[in-house]
C-alpha cells in the first residue's frame, strides 16, 4: 500500500522528464537533410517562401479567358460573340492583352494574359468561325483563375518548426523550390532486455525459458519512430551486467531503454542502477498505470540521456515506450502531427481500476464498434491482432457497453 | 457529355485494373527477408509457430504457487497455513511438486511446479516463519496463470498472408522464434511528371512556368508505401519523349506513373501514347471522382508492367495514386491491414456532384468535429495542411453540415 502512493500518476511522470531533459539540449541538435530524404523527420526550423506560388495568374480549366463583364448578359438562348484574338501555350508568358469583346485560348494551368478576368469553359462556348466563338453562360470576375500567389505567398511560413514531414509536405516545399532545411536529429537508441528467463535462439528453449520479445519489438517500434538503434543487449538479471552495458551505451545513445523488471526484485535491479548512475537519480519509480505500472525514468544530465526502465510485460512495454518516451520527445521537439485516433461505441464493458490509467487493447470493426480484446495479462499474439487501444482514465471505473471511446490507433 | 458517359466509375476502374494483373504474376513476387528487415512488408505465406509459448506454466504475479482448493477458506479474519517448500528461480524448471497444505515461492514470470494450479499473491499473503506463510485471501484453479500455449499453441496459424508486418507482429514472431519468412517483392515504380510549365529549378521560374509538385510528391508517397523508386522523369509534352521513357522504363518498372495531362490535349497525348504501348491498351480513360477525373489505366501484359496516367493536380494526382495504384496492389496481395479512419461531425455542408465521386480534404479537431479546407482547385498548401480526405458517394449530391462522416486519414 505504501508502494502505491510512491508511484506516479502518467502526466506526472511525464511532466517530471520533461523537466529534466528540457533543461539540456537533449533531442534539439539539428541537420541539414535534402528535401527528398526529409520524409518523417521533424522541422527544426520554420520554413518561409521565397517565391509566389503560381507566380502567374493561371487557368484551372481549358477555356477562353476573357473580360468578365462581358459575358453579364451571356444565356443558352441569347449568347454572347467574343473575337478570338490569341492563344496561350502553355509554360510560356502571353505578351498580349485581352481587351473587351476581346478572348485568348488558355489551356488548364496556362497563363492568364493581362487583362482578362475570367475563364470561360471550352463546353460553355462554340466556335462559329477561326476568329469568333459565341459564349452560352455568364461568369463573374475571378472564374476558373487560381490568381498569382492564391497557393502560397512571399514570405508566407509555409512550414512551421515541429512539423512532421509528410509526402505532400515534400510536394509543398518543391512548390516553393526549398531543396534543403534543418531537421531535428534521429536519436540514438540502446535496447537492454534483462532476464534470467530470456533466450534469444529458439534452439535453447527449455523449461523454464522463454524467448525475448521486447528488445525485436522495441526495435522496430524505435525505427518505425525515427530513432536510431545503436546497441542492443540481452542480459540476465544481474547488477554487474547491467551496469557495464548502461554505461558502454551512455556515451553513444540519446536513449537507454531497459526493458524487464517486471517482478520486484527485477525492477529493484533496475531502479537500483539506474540511481547510481544518472545525475538525476530515479525520477519516477512506478506509474499509475496497467499494465506498465514497473516503469521508471531517469535523465542523466551530464551525457544527456534519457535512461528509462519499461516493464517485461510486451504490451506494457510497447505502449509506455510511446506513452512516456515518444511522448516526451515530441513534447520537446513542439511537434505538431495529429495523432491518428477515432471514436466508436464499445461492445462490451471495460472494467478499470481506480486510482491508475487502464491501457485496454481493442479492434475496431467496419461501423467502428470498439471491441474490447480481453485476455491473460501479457499474452503478444494478443497486441499482433490489436487495431488499437483505450486509455481509461485513472478517476473512472471503466467503461460500460455502449459508451463512446476514443481509440489511438497501434 | 459523350465524354462524361466515358468516365468510369471508381470501382469500376479499379477492377477493371485488378481483373487484368492478377492475370499475371504481377505484384505477387516473393522474397525470403529477416525478421528486423520486415517491419511494413506484406506477408506472402502464412506463418505458424512451431512452437508454444509459453512452454510451461507461468505465473503473472510475485507470490505463492498453491493447490487452489486449499485457499477455498481463506480470508483476512481465518487466514490458511502453508508450508513453504520450495522457490522457484527464473529461467529453470523447478522439479519439485506442490502438494495440499504446501506451496513454493514464484517470480512473475517463474515456472509454476508440478501440482499446484494458481498463484496467491504475495500481498495476500504474510510470512509467519522461515517456512510457513498464511493467505488471507482465497484464490480460484487457474488465477494469476499464464497455461502453456495460452499465448500461442503448437501449430497455430499466427500470422496470415497478406498482414502487413508490424513491431507487434516482430513482437509475436520473435516469442515463437520465426527468425525469417517470406514477403512480396517491393515494386519498382518509374515517375514520369509530364508538362510544357514544368520545371525543378527554383532560377528558371518566370511567368507561365511552374515548379514540379507531383515527382516528389509521389516518390515520396511511393516510399512510404513500401515501394522503390526506380526512376523519375521531368517531360516537355511530347510524344516522342513521353514514349522513350515508357519505353526506357517498361524493363525495369513494374508499376510507370504518368503524372500531367490535366488539359484535354495533354491527357490526349498520355492515353495516345499508353494505348501504343501498352497490350491492354487503356482499360480506364478518366474516372466519375472530382478532382481527379483525367486518370488513365492500364497495365501491359507482356512485361507486367502498371502503366497509369495520374491527374497534372497533385491533390488528385496524390489520391488517385492511393486510390487505384495502392488499392489494385492490396487487393491482388489480399492485404490485411486496417485503414486509419475516423467519424466525426461536419461543421460546413459539403456540396458534390452525383454522378461522379468527390473527394474532400478536412481537418480533424480534437473533439471529432470536421472542418472541410474549401479553397480553388490544385492547391497544394492545402494538402499540406489537412488530416484526411472524405470521399462523397457518387449517388449523394453532398452532405450536411452537422452530418457524420468517415475521414481517410492522410
Amino acid at each position: 500500500m505504501i508502494e502505491f502512493l510512491e508511484v506516479d500518476n502518467l502526466d506526472t511522470a511525464i511532466e517530471k522528464l520533461y523537466t529534466e531533459c528540457v533543461k539540456t539540449v537533449f533531442a534539439t541538435l539539428q541537420e541539414e537533410v535534402l528535401l527528398l530524404n526529409s520524409l518523417d523527420r521533424i522541422l527544426s526550423e520554420d520554413l518561409i517562401s521565397e517565391v509566389e506560388v503560381p507566380n502567374f495568374n493561371r487557368s484551372t480549366v481549358d477555356g477562353y479567358a476573357v473580360v468578365a463583364s462581358d459575358t453579364n448578359a451571356a444565356s443558352d438562348t441569347v449568347p454572347v460573340i467574343l473575337n478570338v484574338v490569341g492563344s496561350v501555350e502553355m509554360g510560356t508568358e502571353y505578351k498580349g492583352r485581352v481587351n473587351s469583346s476581346e478572348c485568348v485560348y488558355v489551356p488548364t494551368g496556362g497563363m492568364i494574359p493581362d487583362g482578362a478576368g475570367a475563364v470561360v469553359m471550352i463546353e460553355d462556348t462554340e466556335q462559329i468561325s477561326e476568329n469568333k466563338i459565341v459564349v452560352y453562360k455568364s461568369i463573374g470576375e475571378g472564374k476558373n483563375v487560381v490568381v498569382s500567389g492564391d497557393d502560397v505567398k512571399k514570405e508566407d511560413l509555409i512550414l512551421h518548426k515541429g512539423k512532421k514531414i509528410t509526402p505532400y509536405d515534400i510536394g509543398l516545399l518543391s512548390s516553393v523550390g526549398i531543396e534543403k532545411f534543418k531537421v531535428y536529429n534521429k536519436l540514438n537508441v540502446t535496447i537492454i532486455s534483462t532476464g534470467d528467463e530470456l533466450i534469444s535462439d529458439k534452439e535453447n528453449l527449455s523449461k523454464g525459458k522463454v524467448l525475448d520479445i521486447n528488445s525485436n519489438l522495441l526495435e522496430s517500434m524505435a525505427i518505425e519512430n525515427g530513432l536510431n538503434v545503436t546497441g542492443k543487449y540481452l542480459l540476465q538479471d544481474n547488477e554487474k551486467d547491467l551496469e557495464n552495458a548502461i554505461k558502454n551505451s551512455i556515451g553513444s545513445s540519446d536513449i537507454i531503454l531497459i526493458s524487464g523488471g517486471s517482478s520486484k526484485g527485477k525492477k529493484d535491479l533496475t531502479s537500483f542502477v539506474i540511481d547510481k548512475i544518472s545525475s538525476s537519480g530515479v525520477l519516477t519509480h512506478g506509474i499509475a498505470i496497467q499494465p506498465g505500472k514497473p516503469t521508471i525514468t531517469s535523465f542523466d544530465e551530464k551525457s544527456k540521456t534519457m535512461i528509462i526502465g519499461l516493464p517485461g510485460h510486451p504490451i506494457a512495454s510497447a505502449i509506455l515506450f510511446r506513452l512516456v518516451v515518444l511522448k516526451v520527445i515530441d513534447k520537446i521537439r513542439k511537434v505538431s502531427h495529429r495523432e491518428r485516433t477515432c471514436t466508436g461505441i464499445l461492445t462490451e464493458n471495460v472494467p478499470a481500476s481506480q486510482g491508475r490509467t487502464t491501457i485496454q487493447l481493442v479492434n475496431i470493426d467496419d461501423n467502428f464498434n470498439i471491441i474490447p480484446l480481453f485476455g491473460k495479462s501479457g499474452l503478444i499474439h494478443r497486441m499482433s491482432k490489436s487495431d488499437g487501444y483505450i486509455l481509461i482514465d485513472r478517476n473512472k471505473e471503466g467503461y460500460n457497453k455502449g459508451e463512446k471511446v476514443k481509440v489511438y490507433y497501434l
